[in-house]
């Protein structure tokens, strides 16, 4: 199915770290796309139509037939190009399923509890975020033991799915730790993780995607700005 | 794999949706199984230590091994046992991701707003819970269509992936309707999915397997109770 015929289009937003899983993946199956840059405060028709329920990026338009949803992109594409590059999920049917399992617990708790842990409305909330986090950390590092059996990745020996779905939060851990001082992975809650993170950094693929640093921690307090902004005039139009 | 040496168990609750999908796809797919019932009030000690992450039914365990989270373990029994009965997801990649999409989206709208439309702390909460209800069964009558295409079930000729996912829901909305007066799949709003329904419940698998309503209306009184009691005692014990 990967033959030179094949359309694919990415609508993404270079900080969408649903986005960046989407593009490690094709990066990491060799696959080259068009990547359409969407504007997430003024949405594109194609964006809108391709993606009607949601209304959200990533969307991978595979030759006009639309994808919604990073993990489901990610499954699609090594489905679709089963042929193409190396396979992301592994072969073995339990593997499989450890592996969604664990995919599913990155964005259902890890980063889930990750984000209360810095906007939680009440310092309360933060720290039962925090607190959260440390302990999905903690269950992180025993699948990462438990997939890679001693191997550098999830994935084993190369890349796959887990290491593509945790992968692209790599470059918001690095900001998160500038912006809020605390390092998601560090080296001794989690030193298995921690020693996989600066070893997904450093390959090519990751390093073609994944955005600086120092430019995602401007459009955080971009965004934070924009935040307190927009909750002034709303306190402000309420009087 | 589905030779006779193959031992297969379910941790599950009977009135779990959750479990009640699980036993579906075991039952279209003609594998047979120990059915272990648990007392959610006071978990087995397999139970924990077979999902110690989430510490919830239902858990499939094959061989010995556990496989927790109702729609991967779903996926799991089709690729484990491709061999045996017919397949829930479909051939086709494309197919595949559009079947995942909306069992996500199963999960994550339709039930997640249907239980805040009774389960809502407030009444606005609730009425918010309903308009949000009544959007996702528009998505998912929607979803009928384009997965069917015009045949009897989403998965065509027979049952499949999303047709084990939301069939589960069948035997609730029953409940549902007689608790709260509120039929979730209608002739009106969805009269595809209204259809589907008494389709999908007319199934030999289906009618072994799902709950009499008025036994899951007498137990989702019971819990209630339940609550509002241990909300009495919370409160008089803070006095």
């Amino acid at each position: 199915m990967a033959g030179g015929s094949e359309e694919l289009k990415l609508l993404g937003a270079w900080a969408s770290p649903f986005a960046l899983r989407v593009k490690l993946a094709l990066g990491f199956k060799g696959l080259s796309y068009e990547d359409i840059e969407e504007d997430l405060g003024s949405k594109s028709e194609l964006l809108l139509s391709s993606n009607p329920v949601h209304k959200k990026v990533p969307v991978l338009i595979h030759n006009g037939k639309p994808v919604s949803e990073s993990q489901i992109i990610v499954q699609y594409i090594d489905e679709a190009f089963a042929g193409t590059g190396p396979s992301l999920l592994p072969a073995d049917p339990y593997e499989r399923a450890v592996a969604r399992f664990w995919a599913a617990y990155v964005d259902d708790k890890l980063l889930a509890s990750w984000l209360q842990s810095f906007r939680g409305k009440t310092e309360e909330e933060k720290a039962e975020g925090l607190k959260q986090t440390l302990a999905a950390v903690e269950h992180m590092e025993a699948a990462f033991r438990e997939c890679s059996k001693g191997k550098p990745f999830f994935g084993g020996d190369s890349v796959g799915y887990l290491d593509v779905t945790l992968g692209a939060l790599v470059a918001w851990a690095h900001a998160g730790e500038k912006l809020y001082g605390f390092r998601l992975f560090d080296a001794t809650r989690s030193p298995l993780l921690n020693a996989w993170v600066e070893r997904f950094g450093a390959l090519d693929a990751a390093k073609a995607v994944l955005p600086d640093t120092d430019r995602l921690v401007d459009y955080a307090k971009m965004r934070q700005a924009e935040a307190a902004a927009g909750a002034a005039a709303a306190a402000s139009s309420n009087n």
